[in-house]
């Protein structure tokens, strides 16, 4: 049975039990009151969806991309007492940076955050000729610092490990091309220092479609990995490309602990799908798209944010045991 | 008038008469409790469309295009007692091969169940090195066998004759290319044994855009061809580009009885195209596809089952005599 | 201040006070009773949208794109008494050739209505080899006569300005290819007797995606510019393209009023996008096209009228003081 | 017998008999001194092609497409006592406006030369905002002036006709998309002034490739129509898209002389396509295009400048009743 | 060591010997004479090339692809003496139907020609609503008849086995879409009577690029199997796809003799790739494409005679026990 | 004047003065016998091009790109004792991994060589799951060992600086998709040790098609810069795509010396671009493609290697002065 590695408890975790009607196809289910972070929310946010939370100071914090209505793409800090109800900075963050000569940013989007060590690591999405991945730190969640990037362009679906593995720190990303890339692996890269980066490793490739075709066009890591008894649990989304367009689903893996580009069981079924009006419609149809997740130590209960129809934002539960359980039956 | 021709009484059809409020430019209209096959029936299914009904022992069987939550395309079989309430299998037909030697199928879709001679044959989009057509047969809907392949790949759509035309099988099929074609015409194969098929002949192309732009880009046909006494009666979709991609629509077509490629009458406006809710929205937006017709040769009364939105399952009624008139009076 | 310049009164505006909820983003808002034309108004219609609106004899008139259901796109008049309850032929417009030899159209759609000097021009999307810029006029809504094409194919979004400027008449259209165009800029043209047309100059090109994604693909004039003491006031439509199509929004821009292709300013956010129902679901998801609007010379009250999803039409209102001022505040 | 109409004698047109080697497929045969202009002939030209020749005072005078080194697309100015030995200025002509607030060019390409009324006109391929049709004037070959461009973009291969057309100056163009556009139809326009333009009629489509492949995916005009006894010669050049991109072949049709849209006959096969090396390889493989014809007028000898392979500059020549004979024998 | 099985002996068959100067990495060179059919031999062709020769009474008869100067697709009769110097009709082939209902051919290209049984059956590329496969039969190379289509569009390079197999006619194709297809397997068909085709078996597919990139992209059947004591000797065709197009190379295959779709071995070296100057230059650069092979049953000689860049026709010669060595000790 | 700078003199550079008859429109003159290495120089290959060269032990060495007839990509070993006649070794570099676990590499193409500190790197396009920047080492040019890849893919044209800047290794990519990539700028990227990269900085993107359209679609760094006195000398390829593909030549640029990602000046007028017919005429068409680049630091005489048509390799001549002096005069 998987059990939460590292992980403190959170006993207020948002949380709903399954409902009774629910036939139990996937080990996670939507929250009732989906979804929690309308589009409006801000005094000019078009939309607020593919955002990251963690716990913070016994209530929540988080970093979330907010186009507004001119469509720019950037990320704004917010804070929440209970994870649902949400309190978003109408202005995006204004990042200090490191030092005088790093590039600037054109726009900013898909932010993850993550603790390592003892600092909060925001890593998103970073327009500099080209979308590349945009990393940056903050202690409080209202002072920012923005460091180097973290890779060239052309990446997205930057995800950091939540600590040095093997004495390196160790990061997820997606390369991608110059536009809506129809293609996309996960590939695993270490660091000495968060500046330099090498050792990159394959991680894992679109599934074939007549296999897993939720997954058969691209594959992008969501969250920050999870450390369980049975390894990294990763959630991903996948896409699919039907005629008019992608669809973004997500499902989960487990990865090896010491060499986390080792996928020990992947799941071929999709655990949410866009099915509800809100991830069906909105400005870009057909989108559940993780970024964030929480997890109770005590309890094994895991809260996960994504992102719908790139509009809004909305929470899935699941036990850490039933989703590791689900993708070892599961397996592709 | 159109009269059914080789068409039991089936006094069970589902049925509902046309709404007081409806303004009848269609001679079809849909079923109040649509749709009627929802996508999660079966334990694992993603979605449930594109699928065939006939009338089987005083009730109904059937064979449903069910993709699981992997996005697995598999066909399962099914009863009812009045075409409406489903049964489902769980888990997709085992065909149990005619030969040893016969090609393995990756995955099966949009199948057709039709009644010739002595048995109910299952006609679908079979995998084989691409999409193409896959034969089978069953006798009681439990046991099913699959025959050879009918085609080559790249076709989809085909359909078989409910009976033999100058003494030989005969099959529409849309001969197609290897990802979402973007042409698509009908044409007309010939068989002395179901297996060795030849004397191709060309039934119908899309239709200009400027006449019937619903039509536009790719048809193909849907239920089994229905014996009239105006001629066969073809129900087919029909797909339109838009900047947002196709919809698919669905209009009818009268064919002649002793040469079916040659097209008699068919409908310059669309029938039904995607409006409700449950056809604008789901896995793939704007769909309307038909794939089974039930008639009731004592009436006229038709049932058309047609999958929405790629999602579900849906019923629309009609007339046999108002259907073929309505085609001659707005023949393309 | 902004002020209407050259408008009447129009005290039987359609109108509706901004919502108090309404947290202020955008200076227009929706009419509390959108669509306020669905999509079956008359006999044989698909859809009703991008369709223009005049005041008329103490009323309304109009031409309206319905596509019928062959999908075949023409232009039909109708008459309101109130702007928003609609009365509207079942048969398209059918006008009378200026000359004997003048080109037939294949199809019409998305038409503007203007008063000039002494009638009301009507200019749509022609079909002529391709489509462009058709031009008509009326003086009572039932006889409408067709002059020459303005412009050679391929163009959409030909605009009329409302008097001659510097002596001669003026026109907007944005130049396409033969397809799902996607780039556009809109360019203004001259003509001494609106049958021949030169002195082309550039208006305005898409915004870049960092700055104003909504109109980074191509942007179109909508309704004909309305004259206020800050400039011409042009409201137009822009399309971003995302993984899943085309999402047409619109904004406004301040055009120099003897210098028209000068633009003063244009507004960086957007102030319609689609996000109800009736926008972001329908034929084509997610489209706000705006083709009409109404002002009232004595309040500086606009009415708007935007086809949505290609499916129904919709009003937005605003005041002209409000618009001009978002516009100069937040120029791209 | 077509016999040439309001052409001089030109006595010392460049000449050579067809060999005798030629088996005569078509009317027209290359120079044997071929290219006659090559690509460096300039002291920064990249290529030199596409270019327009005409009588001038006794000897030849001409407006040459010379790309530069860097690529850049440029019309300059060259002479000539045979037409075949060319000087050709160093520098692009430096047009003067004729308005200080015309437009400026960003690029100019493919000329045409022709007299009409009292001067030579130029006409070209002018970047402003996208190709549209430029148009200058002079009387020298060394001053000349620049009108207002005749269309908006895009558009492509602008021809003036070398008189007045039932009161109205009168021009073919190729309308055209922003990038290597793959369809294009010859339009016909007209205007008193050459500034103001209208009255447009479609000329000619491309051609059903399975009746002439060469002319399936765009035509466009080639040099000034000639004007003879059996109506407007005019050659234009056709394209065919094989799987390693366009081929640019020519051919040529006669149109009615008072109505220039209507097409009398037109030449299913082509009269050069590309076969010589010179054709054959250079900056795009593959293309012969003509842009300039001389006309004797005693003998009704033709002599035709192409470009060769958009490198080079090359002759061919043929006799005026042949050509038109070729054409109304093997007309499409 | 390979012999030809069932070849009779051909003295004259074509023959040079392998140039001192080869360095011996293929096992076929190429004829010295090259071309040897040029593109201009016929009164109107443009171009003679993928073409089909055959031993016939003493000499040699062919079928050949001669397009003409409208570059229309045909297929014309042609005979030499020594295989070598042909003698080619300058009429397309006027084929007498078997029955008066077949369907019209609108172009035939890529003639392949076969003895089976008792009659010399010609398989080609058929127009026929896209293109598929036609066949018929001469007994003299003067009368011509056509049977049914072979298969439906979208299909090219049909070629039938010399005999019946497991007492079936048996053939190859390389299903298509309508367009430059950029995909292609080989798929193998059994006919009872040549007019009706099924069981339908893959044979093989385009190779992985990292192990043998000249068949990455598709590949297709060449001349007719030679039936040899290691197995069917197929030479076929490779596509590459470059930045600048498709590059058609070819190979060969030993396929098993009583279950041809299964490949014994497969070269990975191509044995022909286009790099003499009549291979890379042509209406379509970089194409060397074989539709024929002679084989002298005494010697083991083989000609090959293969198309080039589109445009002309050349020979290239190799053992049959060399060749059958190279495929199997280069195999893929 | 541009001095070369930590430049051996290299008295046994090939040379070769320039033509008389050159015109002087560029620095560069290409070498009277080329190309220097033939297409089938080593027992299996295709095609020898885009390959480095260097000065080794009074002579020279260098690794080539090296297709074999399967259209593999490898790189082989050579030696020469004059720049010009080489031998090329059969077989593939043998690389020794520094690590176990690095991971293995699907192909290699495209390498550069440079010394840096007491070592032979060799760097190349790395085939890990795409294309990404391989990077390796030899003392000897007969031991080869290989590292960690220095990016993810998708990246080419990795070139290191021949001395680290400010204490780290500096590295230009070219960062790609996953195909035939249409866009490309030039990254500057730093390491501590050569396996962790970071600190990207952007160095050149294309330029706009109407100021120098044979750099307009993409550019890649060539040879390894060159240190003077003026900044870095770089020559780089740019891409210009035709209606027929692409067109590869090549100009340079002059970079900081210390912040090499400032542009000091950049050729706005190509140096080299495909003219002759070894460069207009092979596997792909209209290639001229930059790897090394020899200097002699006595005279300041430049051989810079070059791959013509991705088939053979060819030399050309230039002073560094001229070439430095060429740059600032005619800068983009």
């Amino acid at each position: 049975m998987s059990i939460l590695i590292n992980a403190s408890a959170l006993p207020n975790i948002p949380w709903e039990p399954r409902p009774k009607t629910d036939r139990g196809s996937s080990p996670l289910w939507r929250y009732s009151g989906n979804p929690v972070i309308p589009r409006d929310l801000t005094a000019h946010s078009n939309s607020i969806f593919n955002s990251a939370v963690v716990p913070f100071k016994g209530g929540f914090a988080g970093v979330f991309r907010c186009d507004d209505t001119s469509r720019r793409m950037n990320i704004h800090a917010g804070t929440s007492a209970n994870g649902i109800n949400w309190s978003i900075e109408n202005n995006p963050i204004d990042f200090i940076k490191c030092r005088d000569d790093q590039p600037d940013s054109e726009y900013k989007y898909d932010p993850r955050v993550v603790f390592v060590d003892d600092k909060w690591y925001v890593i998103w999405c970073n327009g500099y000729k080209g979308p590349c991945i945009g990393l940056g730190y903050t202690d409080d969640f209202k002072k920012f610092y923005m460091m180097e990037n973290v890779t060239m362009p052309f990446n997205r679906n930057g995800v950091l490990f939540p600590r040095k593995i093997n004495g390196r720190y160790a990061m997820l990303t997606r390369p991608s091309d110059s536009g809506h890339t129809p293609f996309g692996d996960i590939i695993y890269s270490e660091s000495p220092d968060l500046e330099f980066w090498g050792r990159h490793r394959h991680v894992m490739s679109p599934a074939h479609f007549s296999q897993s075709a939720w997954q058969c066009t691209k594959v992008g890591a969501g969250p920050a990995p999870i450390e369980t008894s049975e390894g990294w649990l990763l959630f991903y989304h996948g896409v699919l490309t039907s005629c008019n367009g992608f669809v973004y689903s997500f499902g989960a893996a487990l990865l090896d602990l010491d060499k986390p580009w080792q996928v020990i069981a992947r799941s071929r079924p999709y655990m949410i799908a866009p099915q509800e009006s809100y991830e069906l419609c909105g400005d870009v149809p057909n989108v559940a798209f993780p970024c964030a997740a929480l997890a109770d130590g005590a309890t094994g209960r895991l809260a996960i944010y994504y992102g719908c129809a790139d509009t809004v934002t909305s929470l899935a539960f699941g036990m850490v045991d039933e989703v590791a359980d689900f993708i070892t039956r599961n397996a592709l």
